[in-house]
């Protein structure tokens, strides 16, 4: 039995967080294993998304957001304190490192080989030996000093990445699975406070996965066969977290 | 001590062939370890060059030019002719293969889960959870599943890749290797018969990569130190071969 998380961000501001927190699972996989050339995607793909948005002033936003609640909670009886001082320390600090005026990743475009490799990444089969030579060079560096290298480009993103992954963290917090059914691969809920963000939990042999739509207070979940890609018109047993 | 060999192609055709060439050894990476959603940037980029480009004729030209000159090497004393009839008997089986009147590739365009996947992929970080659940579903499958999959997928370009392979080892078996100095990091050479490929062999201790330009008659590389990615003004000593 393999249980699947899928996830559906029912606002702009989350939709951000967890695309950033994939590029950060992606950026993680590469300074696990060498997987050569693949590791440039999720790094140029985070400098593509921050040269488009300045995601700063938002996330400061929200930290001081969360740091409000937290103080409340932390005055309450039955609150482990302890636990909320940790994410209190956690936000915190992440919140210095944000305040750095320069633009994340901007160093980062002035590397002339990593600009020379950008330039041909979003083209079909562009990064041969003889439209990259530099790049045919760096592989046959070993891994571990590609490692501290790459390790050195994607720590620009770190002010970044790490308040979005605490943040996806309260804010998965806020709800614990409910089991579900949709009968005709459909479900269908409504909320009276806006909700941020819709997990489904469902095992893998059950052979579909979740198409999730949704705004604010309403949201909808389609169950998928994968074999044909079309409805399931079963009743489907899942597990439903929605968070707030 | 690594020796790297770099290669420049001196006209479109064999530019075209080393650019398929690369693909197909992405694609044997991809099978031969779990890339992830890694391995569906080669099988895009085959598809799209195969849609920009019919390179059935072109290939299917070539493959009889090689066949004529085949032919008359056979004649002569000094040849393997064993040797020369194993490549006639590939280049010919090749040549079957590749007079299958259907578009190489247009099959995969039909694939639901595949062409679902190929609208998101040219996007930065747009491989989430959220935007395509069904690969987060095909990611958890076991590995061998997969694999099969995927295979299934790539051989509908083996028609192509194949007679690609064996006609750069031809070209590439039509010159071995020299030795040159580059003087300031500087080499120029011409050739009375046009050429198709310049090859360029070097210890990567010495640092540096070479970037090659040309066109039929003529070439010249230049040395580029990669530490600080400008032209190098040392003597260095390479290997070279210039193919026809």
């Amino acid at each position: 039995m393999t249980e699947l998380i899928y996830e559906q961000p029912l606002n702009e501001k989350i939709r951000s967080y967890l695309r950033l927190e994939y590029l950060a699972q992606q950026v993680q996989h590469n300074l696990e294993n060498d997987h050569q050339q693949r590791c440039f995607y999720p790094l140029f793909s985070l400098l593509e998304l921050n040269e488009r948005c300045d995601y700063r002033g938002d996330l400061l936003k929200e930290i001081d957001k969360q740091l409000f609640i937290l103080a409340k909670w932390q005055l309450l009886p039955h609150v482990d304190a302890s636990q909320v001082q940790n994410v209190v320390d956690g936000l915190s600090k992440a919140r210095e490192q944000l305040q750095n005026p320069s633009r994340i990743g901007s160093a980062l475009k002035q590397d002339r080989f990593l600009s020379a490799l950008r330039q041909r990444f979003g083209m079909p089969g562009a990064c041969c030996n003889f439209d990259l030579p530099q790049l045919h060079y760096w592989l046959a560096k070993p891994w571990d000093e590609r490692k501290g290298e790459y390790l050195q480009w994607v720590e620009h993103f770190a002010p970044l990445l790490t308040p979005v992954s605490l943040l996806l963290s309260l804010i998965r917090s806020t709800a614990e699975y409910q089991d579900a059914t949709a009968a005709g691969g459909f479900y269908q809920g409504t909320n009276a406070q806006p909700l941020s963000l819709i997990r489904v939990k469902i095992d893998s042999a059950q052979g579909c996965y979740p198409t999730i739509s949704g705004h604010k207070t309403r949201y909808a979940i389609h169950f998928v066969q994968f074999a044909d890609q079309r409805h399931s018109d079963k009743t489907i047993a899942f597990k439903l977290a929605t968070c707030a």
